[in-house]
């Protein structure tokens, strides 16, 4: 680029479309949404001077040869709005096209001058001149109508009412608006891209349990027959996804005791993150666990209950799985001719070994992991949580995830990344459908409210599906630790309202397991290497809340979606306020939660009434879910007292007592 | 694009590198800068799994071939700062390129393992591995140093300390840095352009008057050789650019009369801005301001007194203008053969011609349009106010100032727009060097904090160069009407230190010229279609403030520039407090000024003492510029009280009375 040089050099074209959204690194990256959901598309249109502007969005499913087209309007500040709802799965492209809105600047320029009654014989000649060259573009009954127009314009005998009545007149100028050639459009530079997914992708239930723990006594090595007995009560609990930590065979070498121990006891099962032995690998299942008739005998039991499975894809290999002899070159060989063990220095982890993602075979391995996903896809298979993917490369995922979805675009990648915020957005960018999110961690009200603010409110929100998780096999906070029955109802009710995806490890979670390894946030006697016992049955169980709240979830589609996710206002830092919205469905749910286990708090309301539709000064009842009562309240202002020992927070279904329709803010 | 592909395939390049700043609509348009400032670059760079990285901007003006490069260094959150010095005026370009620190990574994981004592044999042949394959691309002295590393790193007879002490070792490490063959290095996607300006771009104090008052009895219509009599007068206020109305022909036909009346009578003078008439054009200087060459003589003079002459280009043709005979396609033509007058229905305003930039002949128009920039240019010019560009169309400026700059890099074009906030920062967007703003309507404090957060701490500060204005002849706020005095300071000191870039329309100014015609926020018996007497000696003068507050921006740096602008808390809803930085040399100023223009107000501060460079419980010496009084503070908290019938504001420069060095948040 020697010198700064602009083409066209002496354009006539005056429009600048920019800052168009949603744009994820210009373009750089699909944004997404799923089937049927109306997606705002904004941009700034504008141009130099008054003239008035019109524009559109373009839109086509990706392969299409025929671009559809939606009108935007202007919205406030040169910015304007209009709306796709895509119907298919797959790729929409879309672009934003502005031109100066000729006849619409004649029209209203027209209008204003026959108000102020300075109207003169040029102006309509000048309407006249617009609607003869728009004609030659018309289709046959617009020209018909813009002919006729044409010819009353310029009927000098006809009086100025009679003319102006035909040049204002809202037939003329939306035939006009049909017909207009458009001169001088600019088109955006750029053609987007969003990805549709299925619903589930922004809706899902999930419910994570070890198959080898599922006969419950903590001896018997479970199976997948034996996992099908336990399907009536987690789809009675209300989960629609089923997702198991690896089926694979376990490897044999350098194989993990209890509680971590470097060694293992003969009879310990090891890992199930430690994939592959002599019995095979990512492809096949564990012996002990039954056999793959067995597994699709479950697959289909499972659907049978309205409950999919999800597996877990974790990419790295036990010392002795089979592609570490077949494809050396796909890990980190030393000037010893060792191969190097995952390691988090000075830390070592040799039950694994990662792959290299610099290896010089980067087509090999590339290939060989995607047909890991293809392999379980032909097995019916189409959620996937995949294992730290964040220790993979980037363009891998991208090209694994694009690959596998052009072929199967039902398919749903939860990415399983706890790490540095820009890593886990660049996942999602890249393609993951979901994403665990800092959940766990987030425990004060501010920092819930600032967290989920940047996940909905942002562009974030675009491209990352949170999935929240109050607990995992890996993660037991303090809080759960030590917060009691109250604590565990509280971040049941936080996960399952705050984003629409989210899940459990269970059946820990429902006995409220607390124990953990001393000075570590995980569990004492982790399933992760050794088999559990588990009385569904206790009396302490959860169960039936859970139930209840995810009978909410399903019964309300303000829960089954983050973007109208907003905080309200009371004047109590232990208190959280929030509501979600479906305006089609006319919708609303606000929750209060109270974040103290152990204390009584109160506190009175300062609603958002703008985003739950209502008047500022509207009577409405709030019908709590949990507990079944109602409660008439007025206004802002209402008086919230919430015992954590009886509930920690309420569900209330907003309903509007008044006569008037819900007006919402939203633009869904 | 028929299916979503990627290239390269399979590749092994694992850094991101994205989020590059500053960046303007990606790279759409350039940044700017001045000679010699220090520009932070910043960008995300980041990779899978945990490897250190390493990170640089290359850098060059325009043109050249060689890059030059700048390490980066990670600031926080894995985002990236390095910073450019472009010493020549032109256009720099840079990118940033990121990599796995392969060296690095194996340094910081040995010296782990080190402090852990489990470093193996192996440990040593992984760092001798590299050395041996940056040896290959090392310059000849440091691949003595990394062979000589190399064989220490190998000698298996050497005790572990040594081969520690060696792998550890600064110097290697700085030569394998420099060796680095960067496999698999990220180049981000876009070089990046920024513009370089001269100093006067970022800091620059104007007076706009009319010439033909230079005389100042408000009969004798002044010339060229006038204004040379005035030059000690603005001279002595401390401005340096002294700007000019058009001073070309005025149109004759449907000249306009005093306060702006449709007919002007015999004798009317009619305003600058109708320009051209049978006396010529754009390219012509009015008769009866002089000639030619009493404006070359004027520019000269005007030079001597250290002050600069910027011309004001408006592109609109009065109805005799010769262009409307030489180039009627230029100009809209209506159906009836007349050509459209200026307009915003229902008003008309016969006495223009605007140009139409929907022509046939767009190149003609652009050519010769530019080429009266090149003919002041070559008058000596190298400042232009342009009048309304935002009723030009976009792609033209982008051309014409892109071009004329590529030609003469240290011209400077000041935006005359005050029309819709996007459509403003796009000028500035397409080129324009500096830009006039709402100050004149941002009043109250909020408003203020508001406007110049956004101006200064966003990115509009990349491309948006402010230049405030407290009156000009087309504009006399309600609050210079009736605010009296106080308030005629209030805006001086607000304008001045607010905005490096800043100027006022007198004698108007100075004298207090408060009369409006009534209901509109505009002079009574404008400049802008009469003549004005003016006594500049009046007792009520501004003058010697004016000469105050200039002075107090010349001695300061720390006011020659508007990124530092950093507002402070006072809980005083009429006090405004703010202080303005320059680090390199320790110059620091904080202002306070009482936006109450009766009453005097009072109130405690809450300092922020980083912005201040100094540790919170610093004392202090605050010393007003303006009443030369001394105080001394101390901490955040301080006392201020401010009569404004004494003075609304002071210019305090904060003085360091503590040993230690002050300690800036700054990066400059």
């Amino acid at each position: 680029m020697g010198e700064l040089t602009l083409e066209p050099p002496f354009t006539n074209q005056r429009v600048v479309v920019s800052g168009v959204s949603p744009e994820i690194e210009g373009g750089r990256h699909p944004a997404k949404c799923v089937v049927g959901e109306v997606v705002a598309i904004e941009a700034d249109v504008f141009c130099d001077s008054h003239d008035a502007l019109a524009a559109v969005i373009q839109h086509r499913d990706l392969g299409e040869e025929d671009w559809f087209e939606v009108r935007m309007e202007p919205v406030v500040n040169d910015r304007w709005r209009g709306a796709i709802r895509p119907e298919q799965l797959g790729l929409v492209e879309f672009r934003v096209v502005g031109w100066v809105d000729r006849f619409g600047t004649w029209r209203r320029d027209l209008a204003k001058k026959h108000a102020a009654d300075v109207v003169e014989a040029v102006d309509f000649l000048v309407g006249a001149e617009l609607a003869a060259e728009f004609a030659k573009t018309a289709a046959g009954d617009d020209r018909r109508l813009i002919e006729g127009a044409r010819e009353t314009l310029v009927d000098a005998d006809l009086t100025a009412t009679t003319r102006v009545d035909v040049a204002l007149d809202g037939d003329f100028a939306e035939a006009m608006f049909r017909a207009d050639p458009r001169r001088f459009a600019t088109e955006h530079e750029r053609t987007l891209r969003i990805r549709v997914d299925r619903e589930r992708a922004r809706f899902s239930t999930w419910y994570e349990l070890f198959p080898r723990s599922a006969v419950g006594d903590g001896e018997t090595h479970g199976t997948f027959r034996d996992v099908i007995d336990r399907l009536p009560y987690v789809a009675g609990l209300g989960f629609d996804v089923l997702y198991f930590p690896p089926i694979h065979p376990i490897g044999e070498v350098n194989r993990k005791g209890p509680n971590n121990a470097t060694t293992a006891e003969e009879g310990d099962l090891g890992s199930p993150w430690a994939i592959g032995s002599k019995d095979g690998g990512h492809k096949d299942v564990h012996p002990a666990l039954g056999t793959i008739e067995d597994f699709r005998d479950l697959r289909d039991a499972a659907a049978e209950h309205g409950l999919e499975l999800a597996m877990d894809i974790a990419f790295q290999a036990a010392p002795d799985h089979p592609y570490v002899d077949a494809h050396p070159n796909w890990f980190r060989q030393l000037p010893d001719g060792t191969i190097r063990y995952a390691e988090n220095p000075p830390k070592k982890y040799q039950d694994i070994y990662p792959f290299d993602f610099e290896t010089e075979d980067a087509e090999g391995l590339w290939v060989e992991l995607k047909s890991v996903f293809d392999h379980w896809i032909d097995e019916g298979i189409r959620i996937f949580r995949v294992d730290n993917p964040h220790t993979k490369s980037f363009p891998f995922w991208e090209w694994c995830i694009s690959e596998v979805t052009r072929e199967h675009p039902d398919v749903i990648f939860l990415a399983e990344a706890f790490t540095r915020p820009k890593v886990m957005k660049e996942l999602a960018k890249r393609g993951f459908t979901q994403s665990y999110t800092y959940f766990s961690w987030r425990q004060q009200k501010w920092e819930i409210e600032q967290y989920y603010t940047e996940l909905n409110q942002t562009d974030v929100a675009d491209y990352f599906r949170s999935n929240a998780w109050p607990n995992t096999p890996d993660i037991l906070t303090e809080q759960l630790q030590y917060g009691g029955r109250s604590m565990y109802l509280q971040r049941l009710i936080l996960a399952a309202t705050l984003s629409a995806n989210y899940g459990m490890y269970g059946p820990a979670f429902e006995l409220m397991w607390s124990e953990a390894r001393p000075g570590a946030e995980e569990y004492l006697d982790n399933e992760k290497y050794q088999l559990r016992a588990w009385d569904l049955d206790a009396e302490h169980s959860l169960a039936e809340l859970i139930r209840i709240v995810n009978a909410a979830r399903h019964e309300h589609p303000a829960l089954q979606q983050d973007r109208t996710l907003r905080f309200h206002h009371i004047e109590n830092e232990q208190l959280l306020v929030y509501s979600k919205t479906d305006p089609a469905r006319d919708d609303v749910i606000l929750c209060v939660v109270n974040l103290d286990p152990n204390w009584t708090q109160s506190g009175w309301t300062w609603l958002d009434m703008k985003a739950l539709g209502l008047p500022a000064d509207a009577s409405f009842q709030v019908h709590d879910l949990i507990g079944d009562a109602r409660y008439l309240w007025s206004g802002r202002r209402n008086y919230v007292e919430l015992d954590p020992h009886v509930t920690p927070g309420h569900i209330f279904v907003v309903r509007n007592l008044s006569r008037t329709e819900r007006d919402f803010d939203y633009y869904l």
